[in-house]
């Protein structure tokens, strides 16, 4: 099993899913983790495991901005600490708290850091601010669950000629993207990948009721390790057509960000310019992606990617650099660990800084 | 994984479970069991797997006081012997038996060695004779399997301040178990925990419609590895009450005993004192207990209880009591096992005794 | 875990279960297998999983002849060569391809071959000609999938005195079969068993409603590693009865074939007179056989069946030839293969023989 990618963002939720004095419990990188918003608003998120006996918190009650273990009362505060022990005395022992995770509430998302507290810094949060733009208003975020690995749902969105046989029908594309040749460049610890072609275009970006020929312009960018932003812009060719206005082409910005839920299984968070746009997102994903996807985990089952040798075409590009860039950092993660103290490990370090 | 303790006697049914003439199958410290009870009322315990071809013999008919596999027609005797081989010239072979395990019916209970069947000395199961004392007549016997360790279930009734918190609303406790400091002791094989309080008492003590402060006393004593009998008295405490007589005092005795079905799942015998009450506490056990106690299974996996390093607190004294008890005597056990004969195990040294 | 035996023909499905222009995937030796018939009628069989992103084949379309991955488009032919790459420039890398595997259609069955396809000599198929004979041609054809090793379903048919037991209500036999003596005898690579005896017969080869004792004969032949043919034939005893004449007497003849799906699941293949007695079989041995192997299977775990002493009986002797014969077969094999050349594997070198 490849470790994950430790110190870096990823988002836990939609900022919309989390209401003022609510909590939910969602599994991220295996692990169980509680997320809470305040009654003023601030989200904080902690382990979900009670340290007393094992029960989850997220089966207690949170209130005051407190969360009650349903088994035998302790009290947490939303920095992890115990602040009310409700046996014998009433002592609160040193060890009593819960490991906290530092969060960050930006472009409508709550972004968790799994990694080093001390190394969490809010600005390499990768820029998603299009999310809280003006003009985005009406956007809409949905939230799906596949049961295959993040790196699988990462190229999917990287090698969107996909679209071109999982969607045939339902987005009528014609081969266009797979024929055409994508430009991509690793750009630090971003991969960016284009398509540009003339032809129908892709139905999501056009009038399917003017089926005129488009230039269509596709653009991913890959933030290490599983946040996407999908720019596509098409345009009339046929300047000589005096019907058609500029304000018949189209451009749109979407967000496709992975974050593991576990080895073979991961959130898949969406923003789409509009909710009717979402249902048919989530509708399509769902009956065409997910399937394969999942189908396609079921198939490697335990072994790694790489292992399996899988046979490499021109439309990999995006997938392979943006694979190389995830390994070389999380290689580079993994031998600085190695070389901390012998018995002192991330685990350890980051909960002593919580005590 | 824990070796369970196998020298001793566990509860394998409530002896009203099985009728004459009846055989029921349960699993029981991982192992395939049959229980059988003849025409006569005699109970056996007998493997439950055919030695020819590894059918469950429970799936074959029990008739005369035989069970007849239900693949070839192997027929075995309520000691384990095949009596009759209806292939070719009928000969039985000399390996043709199903390991029998001692077992023993008392205070209404079926007990079961499932160790070395030499040691099985029916003195040494525990006295829970209240159960079939004379004003006893009306009790009632239940059974639930619960997925999660039987040590998770003995901390459970070891430890009754949990009621404060899970049964919160169905018991209406106010915090004073929790409140309490409850002492405890070890007495050999035994553990012995007490707590003494004035308030409200516990619902299922005091009458719902006399909310007067009364004084009460609760008391477990857990017999290794699971079977625990929970006393409770509860007594009004304003003497000068007149109109509350010593009658309205409620004194009750109740029996909590936890079999291992597996590692993960526990037999949970209890009995309460009518059937009423019976039906109260298995909802109320299903809904919350035993909600709780599966997701702490969950939560654990595969890992032991110290290796998580729980925090303690002064509720735990009774739990850890016992489960220092508990360890203890296996390790003794195993120590002992290891010191056989090299090629003799206690699975083999029980099965050529059978022969 | 026992190795498959691998140098063989197993039935992969009844020829009447893939039509024209039609695809069938089916795990068989625990391998994903598309099953493919041309337009004009030929069969073959591929590898199910793309090379490229290890989509299942049998999720794309099956065209002119040629089997599209549903992801990315690839097309594949029925030898397994990629035929169409329809990304960039379209170029086909050498590695392009999924292996395929040797299949005959014989005796209205579709056999393949899993092993080193040099070796794929049609004439080792086992003579099932019975099926494809003038007078069959209402035979029916059945197929069932049963959680249990296919030595325990090749064990089931070769010890005929299960009917005794299992079937003893719905076949309503007597013990004949169990009480008498089989005489069994190994030729190369088959067994034969034989019973005879007198009495009521087997119902399914009687008529009910004339319950005069027969004399009854039954013969199985199993051909390593598990195809099977069933042979029946009882005759009126009382010559002096003169109402009965030679004609009715009855004669069958069944299929009985088993193929590994998983170590623990089987495509259990038979093969009967017609429709009516195929829905009977179906139905008995869901209910009867099924339910016992599939126990006895869950009982043994992954416990090899030696590790395991079963008890041997005399009427489990034509099974423990059969296991016997495919013990040295396997380990013959096994012996075979690890001589090869150090870094060439069965795998690698039969998909270099694609290539």
């Amino acid at each position: 099993m490849t470790p994950y990618l430790l110190n870096c963002w990823y988002v836990a939720a939609w900022a919309s899913e989390l209401a003022s004095g609510a909590r939910m419990r969602r599994v991220l990188l295996a692990k169980p983790i509680l997320l809470l918003r305040s009654a003023a608003g601030a989200v904080a998120a902690i382990s979900n495991i009670c340290p007393h006996r094992f029960a989850s918190l997220s089966d207690g009650r949170f209130d005051a901005d407190t969360v009650v273990c349903p088994y035998h009362g302790l009290r947490f505060d939303m920095t992890g600490r115990c602040v009310h022990n409700p046996h014998g005395e009433g002592k609160i022992p040193e060890r009593a708290y819960v490991r906290s995770y530092p969060v960050a509430e930006r472009h409508g998302a709550i972004w968790i850091w799994l990694g080093n507290p001390d190394l969490a810094d809010p600005r390499l949060i990768p820029d998603f601010g299009f999310l809280e733009a003006p003009s985005a208003t009406v956007r809409a975020g949905g939230h799906l669950v596949t049961k295959a690995n993040y790196q699988l749902l990462c190229d999917n969105i990287l090698d969107l000629s996909h679209a071109d046989f999982i969607h045939a029908t339902t987005l009528s594309t014609e081969g266009e993207t797979a024929g055409s040749q994508p430009q991509s460049r690793v750009d630090g610890d971003t991969v960016i990948i284009k398509w540009s072609f003339d032809g129908k275009g892709i139905v999501m970006n056009r009038s399917t009721s003017n089926p005129q020929d488009v230039h269509t312009e596709l653009e991913v960018t890959w933030h290490a390790p599983g946040a996407m932003i999908l720019r596509s812009e098409s345009n009339p060719i046929s300047n000589e057509d005096s019907n058609v206005t500029s304000a018949s082409g189209h451009k749109r910005i979407a967000a496709h960000i992975m974050t593991p839920e576990t080895e073979h299984s991961t959130h898949y968070f969406f923003d789409v310019n509009d909710r009717r746009q979402l249902e048919r997102a989530i509708q399509i994903f769902e009956s065409e992606d997910g399937v394969v996807l999942e189908e396609i985990q079921r198939n490697m089952g335990d072994q790694e990617f790489w292992d399996m040798t899988p046979l490499i075409l021109s439309n990999d590009r995006g997938g392979v650099l943006a694979r190389r860039v995830l390994q070389r950092k999380i290689r580079h993660e993994q031998a600085e660990l190695s070389q901390t103290e012998p018995h002192e490990t991330l685990e350890q370090s980051s909960k002593s800084s919580n005590a």
